[in-house]
């Protein structure tokens, strides 16, 4: 096989030889320590070994394995130790700090790679038969709760799709390719750069994630103002359930009733497992340009934002940090050459002539692609728009160093992480006319309710993913752990900012899922006969539900237990038979 | 009220003061004739009136009724008997066919005019309890069979929303615009034009249909190039269902599980009544260019269509006419002035000297719309396209032409079946690389089928709704009636088109819908757990199944009864208790 895509550690984000070092960022850890009052300096580096992980015994069952090893490979089935923990989460706050305690309470008894269709509906067959629970994995990036088994009295099986990974076919004529639902961000691209064409899908977890996991996701990528989310880029799937396999055909557009695509996407595991799309693909972009520029507060660049989609000129990719998000990118650029020292010093002087204050300042990156002449006439365009709201040009090298760390943030997390620092994100989106009183409002709740567990708050937002009718808003926040009552406070911050979208009117998440994390929501987000219709679909294609319970559905359980489920805090024992 | 939507003419499409004049069209009918092989000019004028309609007798459930009293005016409630003729069915062949023989065995017993969304629930929820059959109607245009009733023995209500029709707020920051259900084309359009806005959606049917029809059925506008189709419009949506409300909240785009938007969008009343939408509007272009080419062949079209795909420079309208169709149109096109007869002569003089052959070219339509520099540069950077593929432009007065007549194509039809002349349109979608094959393919077998009744066929072909990955065809076709067998002929017809699409890998539909037309051919498309999954949603909001039974569910009986269901015909004695 060509490509094997290597599993990320365990205990963090990226792979086991990846991380945030802190002198590529010299910047990094004194804001870090100025914002969230951290006097001290002395961390001790741990080592993580699985000794320290207390697995669950795995459940067997002799004739489910006897009918798994009789269409499967020796090497497409294994109950190991590290695969299990590798399996048993996603990479939220929630995931990263139970495995840094111990805690793999959601770890499946046994891991299965299919390589084809046909592994995978006698996987499901011979799960129906014998009451067994399948989780689908793709790069095992979500951070929402997708991942983790909920269950633990019945036996699971994480489906591993990495090995599905092919480019079936390129139409180039058609513009669509047909694509295994196992391929991961960089295999899929350098697959399609060999018939000259780009899915322009690149979320933040591109090196980690697969089509499959973006589908099942309704996952955005960087770029999703020029190609749309992933549910736009989906012309057919292939769905195994246990009922059998959905299919559609490889039209533009229908009137042949609901969308059953729509039935796949955003199914998040609950239906069965998605094998396989064709999707929308382009030629690769004749030119791209990515730029960085400064707006002295950030209702301008709201503004400006508004106007490139007033007049259909949007960038392929915009994000517009707000006041704090800019400081945080500002501490975390690498260190500056003597010369571009001088520059930025001499540009800090030209700054503040204009009236920039660096406390409201804002830094908004934006890429064009496609076309030579209708990106540089793009450029030209929302350039003027940007000048008009007040905006400074920082040019192509704030481009360069944001496409240069653009997949690397994640890692600051681990790092935070290894200093007792909670960090996570919260995404969300809304109209237009609601944004400005969304930011004030999540960011004030977000630091009031950091504030009332007795440590200082930090927050930030940017502002990415527009449409015609509005954006996603995407908080970051971070704070000092109480020892002790990290969950309780980490649930408390998350809750109340989950609330507060709802509150205003906005949906629970833009890209990340309902996992068990945004479930508490989904009701009031799509109303009680919204999910009553969603149970209806699942009772309809898993009528035993063996794909991934837990999920979609929220149970008649408290706001409490959704958001603890598969044991936040509970001890393993507690899962154990 | 200030606008009241006419009901259409029973016996054909449009207001009963509107048809078809051949004397506006002096060169339609010897074409039709011509072509259609038809010798007599000699066809009596009909006078369609109530009397000559076999009317089943209304079924009556005075608890039903007394309730319904309760909670509606007396105006919200009628049983009279022109009413219940025009709510039998839609406009298809069948359903004009079938009226014209006195047949109204799809009438339902009584209609009610709901004015607001209570009105529609407690309606629902006195159905629910008297096990009475629901049939949402908005204008009544559709052709594929979505508004018949099916089961005789259920009583059963027409729920027509044209009372429904107010914008209910737009938020021109956010270009979104919250409508209820029952407003018609031109009066959502002159509404939403008091806030500077459009919807930019004009289906053919524009004049005589609703937003909440456009929704059910996942219409297509003619602008769908640079619209979307209604399902990219729509931001939110209710749906009042048997099981409650359905609401979705106005946010661009979400990752909140499975898109409920997606289960109202296309289910053709078969869920609930959908009583409003938040759906994406648009500033009112500043600039608008229609115009014409001719292409010396469909080729050299097809190809221009593509090319202007691959340069990101869709028109907003396109449409090109294959040899047959570009005939019919120039037939259609009204007499010309002294003046532009000389000038016509000269410029068929110039097509002839390069090259262009009267049988084999092609007529293209365009409309660019939006801003005024966007526009200018689309159509130019689009006419050198169209040059380079060989066409040559006719200017704005195709296009002003085109502009006057777009909606009175359907007029068409009722004169032909004065004429004893059956036509129909059958439409589907395929992607870039398809095309060709399946237009060569499908126009043989449509004239092959019809040359199997025994009559000569007629057949011809637009193609247009531009995406990235492909188009939309839409198939005309005619032949003269063969006395005694219309129905059968028609059917045998009809089926062929159908299965050429589905063989050809083709969807069953683009625009016009499932309902009983298509029916025979849901499970192909979509698959058979597709339907399953259909099914379950049906199961799940309508347990009861009041909600326009008979359509997205194929039962199990054979291809024949699907397509003749409602009895087509059946004597409507068989359809009587």
């Amino acid at each position: 096989m060509a490509y094997e895509a290597r599993h990320m550690k365990w205990w963090g984000w990226g792979y086991e030889d990846a991380e945030f070092h802190a002198r590529r960022h010299p910047h990094f850890w004194p804001y870090a320590k100025s914002v969230l009052d951290i006097e001290t300096d002395d961390w001790p580096r741990r080592e993580w070994t699985l000794k320290s992980i207390e697995l669950p015994e795995a459940h067997m069952d002799e004739p489910f394995l006897a009918k798994l090893r009789s269409f499967l490979a020796p090497s497409q089935i294994t109950h190991d130790a590290k695969e299990r923990v590798i399996h048993s989460y996603g990479k939220g706050f929630r995931d990263l700090f139970r495995l840094r305690r111990g805690i793999a309470a959601g770890a499946p008894d046994v891991i299965v790679y299919p390589e084809s269709e046909r592994d995978v509906c006698l996987t499901l067959r011979a799960a129906a038969e014998r009451d067994v629970v399948l989780i689908p994995f793709g790069g095992g990036s979500n951070i929402a709760g997708c991942l983790e088994r909920i269950d633990a009295r019945r036996l699971c099986v994480s489906l591993d799709m990495r090995r599905m990974r092919r480019v079936l076919a390129a139409d180039q004529r058609s513009f669509t390719a047909q694509i295994e639902a196992g391929v991961f961000g960089p295999d899929l691209e350098e697959q399609l750069r060999a018939h000259g064409m780009t899915l322009g899908h690149f979320p933040d977890s591109f090196l980690h994630s697969t089509l499959g996991g973006w589908i099942a996701t309704r996952s955005a990528g960087m770029q999703s103002d020029k190609y749309g989310k992933i549910e736009d880029m989906v012309i057919a799937v292939r769905m195994v359930s246990p009922e059998g396999v959905l299919r559609t055909r490889v039209v533009p557009k229908s009137s042949n009733g609901i969308d059953v695509n729509h039935l796949c996407i955003g199914s998040e595991g609950t239906l069965g497992v998605i094998t396989e799309a064709t999707m929308r693909v382009h030629d690769l972009p004749e030119s791209r340009q990515v730029r960085g520029y400064l707006f002295p507060e950030f209702e301008g660049g709201i503004e400006a934002m508004h106007e490139c989609v007033s007049q259909e000129c949007m960038p392929a990719m915009v994000r517009l940090n707000d006041p704090d998000k800019t400081a945080l990118s500002l501490a975390f650029r690498p260190p500056t050459s003597g010369f571009s020292k001088i520059a930025g010093s001499l540009f800090k002087t030209y700054l503040r002539a204009k009236g920039f204050a660096q406390p409201r300042m804002c830094l908004m990156l934006t890429a064009f692609e496609g076309r030579l002449r209708g990106v540089s006439r793009r450029v030209q365009q929302a350039e003027a728009i940007y000048k008009k709201c007040g905006a400074v040009g920082l040019g192509a090298g704030a481009g360069k160093s944001f496409e240069a760390t653009k997949y690397d943030f994640p890692h600051i997390r681990d790092f935070l992480l290894d200093r007792n620092v909670t960090t996570d994100v919260s995404e969300t989106a809304t109209v237009w006319s609601n944004i400005a009183k969304l930011y004030g409002d999540t960011t004030a709740v977000l630091r009031a309710e950091i504030s009332q567990t007795g440590v200082r708050p930090w927050a930030g937002c940017h502002i990415s993913h527009t449409y015609t009718c509005g954006a996603s808003l995407y908080f970051t926040f971070g704070f000092r752990q109480q020892p002790g009552r990290e969950m309780e406070q980490y649930l408390q911050v998350k809750r109340a900012v989950q609330q507060s979208f709802i509150d205003h009117g906005a949906t629970l998440s833009h890209h990340h899922a309902v996992g068990t994390e945004h479930l508490p929501w989904l009701s009031a987000d799509i109303s009680p006969v919204g999910v009553r219709a969603v149970s209806a679909v699942k009772q309809g294609l898993d009528p035993s539900n063996i794909m991934n319970p837990g999920r979609l559905l929220p149970s008649s359980t408290p706001l409490e237990d959704c958001m603890t489920a598969g044991s936040a805090l509970r001890s393993t024992d507690a899962l154990k038979k």
